[in-house]
């Protein structure tokens, strides 16, 4: 069983992946933490409300950031035109308040409690900017070695980013946070663009799912159809599902091909937000990677059978 | 045929590229220019001018740049633990001057000229830091509507640098000159380590073209040895033949696979030097890479054909 704490900014394919952790029978969802990414702090946690009612869950939510770790650092507008305006592909979401309101006003705390209530079994996957592990870290440095294993969604070794032709978006979003998440000396996996990239849900097989399912697979179809049409200039007919894939990198790390190294994140210039590896045994002139722990960075992935995985899951009976 | 500039800092593998240039039968070597990087200027200007007499050259040498492009750059150590404190391995060389000196005081202009005689003619080939090019390009902006082509031996796309974990020699020794040679309007071709790395010739190659050979193929033999012993934390025993590999794809284009697209070069940072590509066609927001031109990057290599083309041009009698 894996304690799991999820931190997210819904997001479309951040509700995807909520609904594959709560369907997975292998996961226990201690806790949703938001952080401001694909919408405002605002939205993104409101978001995480309204699907945590719509999906039938039990877990927590904590609100998180809705600025950047440095604050020097001037934030990005957000993607509306990838994830609409108000951060599910613009599908009503009500006006009135969930019947459930918000646990914790504190993300970067809720996670530091938690790390410590459960010392060395706590996951924390993280599939948006990564200001609320950074903050938790910053404040409270110990949770490093108390985690069991942090996986992000973030980055792009090998092949080009997706918001520049050097950056994938969640590192991008905030490069200060993220080069304090992956130095850290805790074991981590990076999931980034290069399996990621390969992981693509058609069009037809999540109407599929949804023809065969219950309202929130209905609902995920739903909010998924701009997200869809925003693909059109990469993928024939499909999304692909970035934020599931990592789920899925913890429950079936067998399913990802990785390699070993230190991980810098570039702040600032024309490659602001690159995530950049020293592989582990190669040797290089001394350099600002030295003495840093060396984590897992996946860089293949058996991507017919996570797809597999991910559809059978959220098919799953309640 | 081509008319060729030979842009070198000679520099262990530059000299096994001059040869290969000297005896490939469909280049015409109309010059070679010198510049600061594998040693100072003064070393390499008198490498160079050691090997034209020591293979028998008629091209006239014109001395390059010694600082960087940008004032403000402050330029890195000489790599002596990989060419020697003279640039050629330490071998010995003697003291006493040449006996054809050298034949202009500026590279820069030696260029601009060359290439307005034979408008459209030209193709530089330039396997130092792009400090001459960029100089050039300053001095004179229409040589890059005036040259046939430009090849260059520099950067890493989808694999690791060699002098950090992010940037390639050759770029990393002046960035803003490579941002300006990968950023202009010329057909440039990108010959980096993505296919430099898989052109290894061995010691025991090396030796056979040795003992086949007239001196000029001892000289290379006695010159590349220390090279050899620096390369065996990477390989098994022998040498990247990097300059050579550009020079074969000026003749030979046809064993390399490329993708086009607009190149940057960070400058800054720990990305310092990184090359970056914007593949054609592939869409992002607005940002650093619009409106440049598309050039051609060498992404895979025939490298066994690119190896037997040295081997046998090397070995050509004169
Ligand atoms: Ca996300
Ligand atoms: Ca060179």
């Amino acid at each position: 069983m894996h304690k799991v704490i999820f931190d997210t900014d819904p997001g479309v394919d951040d509700a995807m992946a909520l609904l594959f952790l709560h369907r997975h029978p292998e996961v226990e969802l201690l806790g949703v933490t938001t952080v401001f990414g694909n919408a405002s702090i605002e939205n993104t946690t409101r978001n995480a409300l309204f699907l945590r009612e719509a999906f039938g869950i039990d877990a927590p939510v904590a609100r998180g950031a809705g600025t950047p770790y440095d604050p020097a650092r001037i934030p990005h507008a957000y993607p509306v035109m990838v994830h609409g305006e108000n951060g599910l592909g613009d599908i009503p979401i009500p006006d009135t308040p969930p019947s459930r309101p918000l646990d914790h006003e504190d993300a970067a705390q809720f996670i530091i409690d938690t790390v410590h209530a459960h010392p060395g079994e706590v996951s924390v996957v993280a599939v948006g900017r990564m200001t609320n592990l950074a903050n938790a870290l910053r404040r409270d440095p110990a949770i490093a070695g108390l985690v069991k294993q942090v996986v992000i969604m973030g980055g792009s070794f090998h092949v080009p980013g997706n918001v520049s032709p050097a950056a994938e978006a969640n590192i991008h979003g905030d490069p200060e946070a993220a080069d304090a998440v992956t130095t850290a000396p805790w074991k981590l996996t990076v999931i980034g663009l290069d399996v990621t990239g390969q992981t693509v849900m058609t069009r037809a097989e999540l109407a599929a799912l949804s023809d065969a399912g219950g309202s929130d697979l209905a609902l995920l179809d739903a909010l998924s159809q701009d997200y869809i049409r925003f693909y059109g200039h990469l993928l024939e007919d499909g999304m692909l599902v970035h934020d599931t894939c990592a789920c899925v990198a913890l429950v079936r790390p067998d399913l990802f091909q990785t390699v070993q190294g230190a991980v810098r994140v570039v702040c600032g210039g024309i490659a602001d937000g690159q995530t950049i590896l020293k592989p582990a045994g190669r040797r290089f002139p001394p350099g600002e990677w030295d003495g840093l722990p060396e984590q897992t960075v996946a860089v293949g992935v058996a991507a017919s059978a996570v797809m597999a995985l991910i559809t059978e899951t959220l098919a799953r009976a309640q």
